[in-house]
């Protein structure tokens, strides 16, 4: 039975979705419309009761959550070198991927959907233009992340082979374009996720999902 | 070299402290004082620039992040059963693991601590309100696990033995009476979060945080 990701174009889900496309094995990718709400319709909730993408089946297991998908892929296939094996780098790799879906990843939310947090429409102009601003440095972080990336001669963010860290300053840097926040501002970073686009892999991903890299548009 | 642990009495800090006393080997807990601010002092935030709690030192290496510090103590001490060794088990435990550090908690400092969303108060009062409903649905949640683990025979959440998904929701159950939630409404979870508290390793990081395990006040 083939794998399958439920995806949205752009979302977060785009991290699974490079990893799969590295793994080279036939997946089955399924589109959810997010704009159309797809991710709240029964059907969708009988897959993932949270309502949100991704979703990788594989078999009979369902499995939610980038950290938990990216783990599972990587167990499976522990040659790619998707995480690091020996337990302080692992930890480390974890501690950055961990920050960037508990922290930098829903401060986004709050500015892409922050209806999330409150129904009142004042307060969620609020929301969006104070997280807005708490977004900036956070990109500026990925950025040191990257500098030091270069003068360590280290080819990815987690070491030497492409992996879930870098799909995700992607997607993040990508983002902070819908944010208002121009990706040139961080040119180390801007640079690698450039370069880490044209990976076959993940190329074949960004066109799947019709993703413009650069979002970003000068006011 | 003993382990250190910067944790705060109360705080998400309690999930690595109770892991290190199932653990046993003698550690150095460091008391963080986060009603005096000492989280934002220059010299914490060399240790942690993100000036937050837990933190835990090994030698020379510094981990943050609840998961990090967890997949670390899991991999020293494989025989604790932390977490789960076959891959989807792995998954399904982080799944839960990564929702409630990502959701549940984060909904939480919406309540707690709103000013990390918003500087305008009548914003955050509407943050506090608002994210105080959204958090009961999510222990109901919680509840759900605790009476499947019930209707199955498991001793805890994640199997057989002790690991961070029990330190976790007690520590969110516990939060819940500060958002005004009466633990007694999730009587499965409370019945395990107080058979919890009473192992040994929980109660000895319970002494050294004096927790209240029941900090509910009816209005
Ligand atoms: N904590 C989840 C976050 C997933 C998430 O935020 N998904 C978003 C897209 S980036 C989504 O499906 N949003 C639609 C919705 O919430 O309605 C994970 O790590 O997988
Ligand atoms: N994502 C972090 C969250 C840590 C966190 O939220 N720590 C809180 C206590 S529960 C803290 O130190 N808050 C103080 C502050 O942010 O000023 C983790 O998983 O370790």
């Amino acid at each position: 039975m083939t794998v399958k990701l439920y995806f949205a174009p752009g979302a977060c889900s785009f991290v699974p979705h490079t990893l799969l496309e590295t793994i080279g094995e036939p997946f089955e990718p399924v589109m959810v419309k997010l704009h159309k709400n797809e991710q709240k319709s029964p059907e969708y909730l009988a897959i993932n009761p949270h309502g949100q993408v991704p979703v990788l089946v594989d078999g009979g297991a369902t499995i939610t959550q980038i950290l938990a998908i990216v783990g599972y892929l990587d167990a499976k296939h522990p040659q790619l070198g998707f995480l690091p094996k020996e337990p302080l780098a692992r930890a480390k790799a974890i501690e950055t991927l961990a920050w960037m879906n508990n922290t930098v990843h829903p401060t986004f939310t709050h500015v892409f959907m922050p209806f999330k947090y409150s129904d009142k429409p004042e307060v969620q102009a609020e929301l969006k233009a104070y997280n807005a601003q708490l977004y900036r440095p956070m990109l500026a972080e990925i950025e040191a992340m990257a500098k030091s990336m270069n003068s360590q001669g280290r080819e990815f963010l987690g070491g030497a082979q492409f992996g879930p860290m870098d799909a995700y300053a992607l997607t993040l840097l990508r983002w902070g374009g819908f944010a208002g926040i121009d990706p040139a501002s961080f040119p180390a970073l801007w640079a690698h996720v450039q370069k880490v686009a044209q990976l076959p892999a993940v190329a074949r991903a960004i066109e799947r999902e019709r993703l413009q890299l650069n979002v970003y548009k000068p006011a």
